[in-house]
């Protein structure tokens, strides 16, 4: 079931939510994972029981997302220079100086164990620059973006079933039926 | 104020969203954007109240979808492959994806106009395919990618005042004082 008041009900209702530098789990694991996080990256996110993994804060959603940059976009006059095109090429863009955070690297484990706090903040913007972008392009576009996840997902279930691609990397088109 | 019991009070405690193929506004804007679309979009886009302007459905969050993304990976026991850099990589290919729907067209309107409704779905899809790489992203990176967005739309709001940079799309560090 979908409550569909549930941004009201969140109380966010043309509010904007505040900052939080912490986790909303109380767990040193939000870009400051440590050492403990190497070990705990294995148990939390490699499958299990799921009831320590890490987590997200619920808030903010993509539509408050959304009307965040809307509203910092309105306030400059910058709708001139959102076009989609122009959008999409940004995203690129911020695609671009996440690669970059990642290149000349070896393999990079889960947890990030080996980055400092520096570069994991650094990380946190660009993947945040990533989101804005993508959500204002979608906005543009007039694409619902988190129901067209919904249903991409239950897509992507269609395409690759459990028990037929458990532990394979092909792709879909790759298996027989 | 952030409600912090936010996610629960939404009713979304571990259950799936359902999929909504219609808008949470009850208009035709939702990837079904037609002749209206581009008609009202610069009044609802272009800056203005607000009222009318179009909205993304409340849910799923950020969290939904890296909860329901983790799911989906455990099933099929697809960690061994979803280190960051491959993830990274994902995300890439994704985003070359929507760059193929945009390449080898003039500029394109907000709303897009001209576009039939099969490229708007599949141009949903391969929005909410970058969408999904950058969730799990940022989980396997231990980024807590919703708080991460509030710090940097901050940052953002520092670095380009309202009064100062309106009208102009010059970068931050091509202002004087």
């Amino acid at each position: 079931m979908m409550a569909t008041s549930g941004k009201d009900a969140c109380g966010l209702n043309g509010e904007e939510p505040s900052v939080s530098l912490t986790s909303n789990n109380d767990k040193s694991l939000v870009n400051g994972a440590t050492t403990e996080a190497s070990a705990l990256s294995k148990r939390q996110n490699g499958g299990g029981t799921g009831a320590e993994r890490f987590a997200f804060s619920p808030e903010p959603t993509i539509e408050d997302i959304r009307r965040m940059q809307a509203q910092f976009t309105d306030e400059r006059d910058w709708n001139q220079f959102h076009q989609p095109r122009n959008l999409l090429l940004a995203m690129v863009g911020e695609v671009g100086e996440v690669s970059e955070l990642f290149q000349w690297r070896g393999e990079v484990a889960e947890g990030l164990p080996d980055w400092t706090e520096a570069e994991r903040e650094h990380l946190a913007q660009e993947l945040s620059d990533v989101l804005i972008y993508l959500v204002e392009l979608a906005e543009k576009c007039r694409v619902d973006l988190p129901q067209a996840v919904l249903r991409k997902m239950a897509l992507n279930r269609l395409k690759y079933p459990a028990n037929k691609v458990h532990g394979s990397a092909k792709k879909y088109t790759e298996y027989k039926d």
